[in-house]
């Protein structure tokens, strides 16, 4: 299976992620479809609210909510399709653990402003970058094929979300100290995701 | 003025208000009407943020969250609505001291389950019905044409959006315990606004 896998080099024009989903996580999620889908559903629907979060708490911010807005009905856009797809296969959403991947991420956004902020755009960033990553896979090597569809048809959104994020972080602090804290971050999230979670999860 | 009030008998058929908005508010309203966008703004994200909280509170609640998603997405489209008007008057949102309406009515939510649930729908709908009486009021009354367009064009989605509410209650509540709670709750209201607040808001 290994010629299935996102290489390193794939990873290069992506500013985001160190390291490369590996092996083992795709024969996770792929073995547990249904799982991962009701974990996307939850991943969606707390991504809304993590913006809506940001979207609150700085409410004065000028030029953040009118990005944040429609980004967060975009993710309840894809909460609602998720949900239905569980539907037409007659499962209804259920309360999922969650793995330690966001409580990790969250415990080092910095809590003083103005680096709380950047940080939590960068967190965000990362997130949605890591859940691209792995749709990609998904939307390749899951056996079903309406699952590879919606897989792939979340993809470019994910990707979007991103780049929002970073925008929203270039547009306020210097490129040189965003790039510096990505960094950081990035080698915290890869880090976080190196050991397997037990349980089939979107960031397992 | 009189005239142009909504007089008793056009609540007649209105489950949720008992008492109509009187004059005062209307004359406060239409003569600070940036003020009252700006209020307006933040009503419908906090309607939006409050559906959030219900849709998370209630995750394994059947059928909840596939209602309150797309009204989540309505209450936001609305908010980008109003700022993208305020923007083309050369204004941007500003945070503004809520009227003692929403922690009033807040308070009254009966803290354990299932009241809690049922009180937080009917509120939830008490809120939009008064928003939907007031927006027809200004979609009559504004003295510019947009802001009557703007009100207008809003006032079908706060009606729908009390429907559901409404719905929401009834179909896991036994239509008696339903309405005898929404009465009280809608004495309540009406007594909260039966004083003028100082300051022109959406729920002053």
């Amino acid at each position: 299976m290994n010629a299935i896998f996102l290489s390193e080099d794939s990873l290069l024009d992506n500013k985001w992620l160190i390291a490369p989903t590996r092996k083992e996580w795709l024969i996770q999620a792929i073995s547990n479809p249904i799982e991962l889908l009701v974990d996307h559903a939850h991943c969606e629907r707390k991504a809304a609210g993590f913006a809506m979060q940001l979207m609150f708490r700085y409410l004065s911010e000028p030029g953040l909510s009118e990005v944040l807005s429609p980004l967060i009905r975009e993710e309840l856009e894809h909460y609602e399709r998720v949900v239905r797809l569980l539907k037409r296969r007659g499962r209804t959403l259920f309360p999922l653990a969650a793995p330690p991947y966001g409580a990790a991420l969250a415990k080092i956004v910095r809590k003083s402003e103005p680096r709380r902020m950047l940080d939590s755009f960068l967190v965000a960033g990362l997130i949605e970058a890591r859940s691209h990553e792995r749709m990609s896979l998904l939307s390749k090597h899951s056996p079903e094929k309406d699952l590879r569809n919606l897989y792939s048809d979340l993809l470019a959104s994910e990707e979007k979300h991103a780049s929002i994020y970073w925008k929203l972080a270039k547009d306020r602090y210097e490129l040189e100290i965003v790039r510096a804290r990505l960094k950081t971050l990035s080698e915290n999230e890869s880090e976080i995701l190196s050991k397997l979670h037990p349980y089939p999860r979107m960031h397992s």
